[in-house]
């Protein structure tokens, strides 16, 4: 039997180059060989965006434009939506009784976001507990593996420790821990090159940018402000050009010429830019025409496929969860 | 049409004549006027029992066999298991996110039973939450009136200010609030007349008691131990048989009578036991002629139709906040 992944996004906005190389190209990889489902996790979004419905409303198809644009098979990975597998909410107040406050204040995640989000007294009781609905969605599928990156490590960590507090008080538990698989890229820098790529920073390249967007994106990038003349050395370290090159050409060889020459003076900017904007578009292309062909009927009848497949499986959890329990009077 | 009221029970053991006095009598006498729906709130109990579900699992056809042998009519009064019906758990979901944790942190019953309990850093988060969920069960059946103590009227005012939070953040939404009964009986002291009826203290008389054990504990009852002789003048205040006649027999004019009595002296505790006795039986034989007729399979089908109406009334009321929340692509 295939092993199974549980991986998903936010439905806050579009995808960009980073989530690409991130997390979108390994999960078009694996869906081969593991059972994938991806969740769309309205419900989680709603506990940043709980007043402004529309963002997540407007996002939902998107999210789903953007995967299968970018490869996902359907008939291999099934997409769904969040608040639409009821169970994993049940589930989610299950686990509420053996995970104490204190821990979930604890969790590094959640502590870092509070941190960065400047709430103190005023956080909402579901922005605290939503390690515990991840749970309830790992759980629920009997993820073997879930991809993260390192900042949510600590996620999992608190998933398996709620399975083996489950597992110790209720005999036949169905729910077994997972495994994390950590993103191997590093994490892409926004255009800007001040921070990692993010939609809230506006200084990402989306997935569904028009390839003259992408020129213009990638010839605003700042490069080294002292390589005025192409014959100046250029510095190679901290270039964001280069950056992008380190992530997206394959060429290694090539590229380490291109910084040896950069270094030394002699390559232009410009060269470099069009070099970069080619490499881009050799991803970007086939994405933009893959979407051209995506009718939003498909869409739907994808997402109604999907939310069939995650309710039979996580109502089945909830179910063998529940009889553990003993809530099967 | 009739209006609605949200009423129940955990199922964490029998009933006793505290339930009698306190809420039962009057569940009764207003299923008639009232469409009412009476929830067995395992998951509630969970809370508390969560490592202990045996003790849930045996007491939720204890508590349908109480109801039906006091004369809730299941034509009348809605029987349902809270766990059974999802979307009161899923409700509760949507509802962290716009309840702060501070604030239910900072309720009086969540306080006065952490203190209780002696709960500080390892309370679970299931504890904490209960008045959201609590709010969950009452407005999914758009209930009017809620019957409640005293001591859980700040779960009430909970409820309709999350109502309130809703409305105010989301349009068109379907949820209203709900007004108190508060219940007009004083507390029905223990038989050792040290504290409330109460199960855990094992000083209450079950609606199960055998007349044999109803007798005994009656007759067990503390009257006043400076009362040795007959024509010694005897203690009316702090009396627990006489605080039993006043909540029980309906004669007041004789109650007062034997009051003046006992005080002067010349009125043995014998006489007022077999008086107390007798007034109880009236209440008690009926109630377990009752509970004789009635057989499993009933009991088994009133929980059935019960779920299958109380699905169907909070179905509705989550789709109508999902809708609200727009989370209906």
């Amino acid at each position: 039997m295939k092993k199974i992944v549980l991986t998903g996004d936010r439905p806050t906005g579009n995808l960009h180059l980073g989530h690409y190389v991130g997390s979108l190209k390994k999960r078009v990889e694996m869906q081969k060989d593991y059972m994938t489902y991806i969740i769309i996790a309205d419900f989680q979004a709603l506990t940043d965006y709980f007043d402004q419905p529309s963002i997540i409303f407007e996002n939902v198809y998107a999210l789903v434009y953007d995967y299968l644009s970018c490869g996902i098979d359907p008939n291999l990975s099934k997409i769904f939506i969040q608040s639409h597998v009821g169970a994993l909410l049940e589930l989610s107040m299950y686990f509420m009784n053996i995970v104490s406050l204190a821990r979930v204040q604890r969790n590094p995640t959640v502590k870092a976001e509070l941190a960065s989000k400047k709430m103190k007294n005023d956080v909402h009781c579901g922005f605290v507990f939503y390690p515990v609905s991840q749970a309830a969605d790992i759980t629920a599928f009997k993820a073997d593996f879930v991809p993260v990156g390192v900042d949510q490590a600590p996620m999992i960590e608190q998933t398996n420790e709620i399975v083996r507090n489950f597992n110790r008080i209720y005999v036949n538990s169905p729910l077994k821990e997972c495994k994390m698989i950590l993103s191997d890229t590093s994490k892409l820098l926004g255009i800007d090159g001040k921070a990692k790529a993010s939609k809230s920073l506006d200084n990402c390249i989306f997935l569904n940018d028009a390839s003259s967007v992408v020129r213009q994106k990638v010839f605003n990038m700042y490069t080294d402000p002292d390589h005025i003349k192409i014959s100046d050395p250029g510095r190679v370290e901290g270039n964001i050009v280069f950056h992008y090159l380190d992530v997206f050409y394959e060429n290694k060889e090539h590229l380490l010429q291109l910084k040896t020459d950069y270094a030394k003076g002699g390559l232009g900017d410009i060269f470099l830019k069009e070099l970069l904007f080619k490499v881009l578009e050799e991803i970007l292309f086939p994405i933009r025409e893959k979407r051209r062909e995506i009718q939003i009927e498909d869409v739907k009848n994808i997402i109604c496929e999907g939310n069939k497949a995650a309710k039979t499986v996580a109502d089945q959890t909830l179910h063998e969860v529940k009889e553990a329990m003993r809530l099967n009077y």
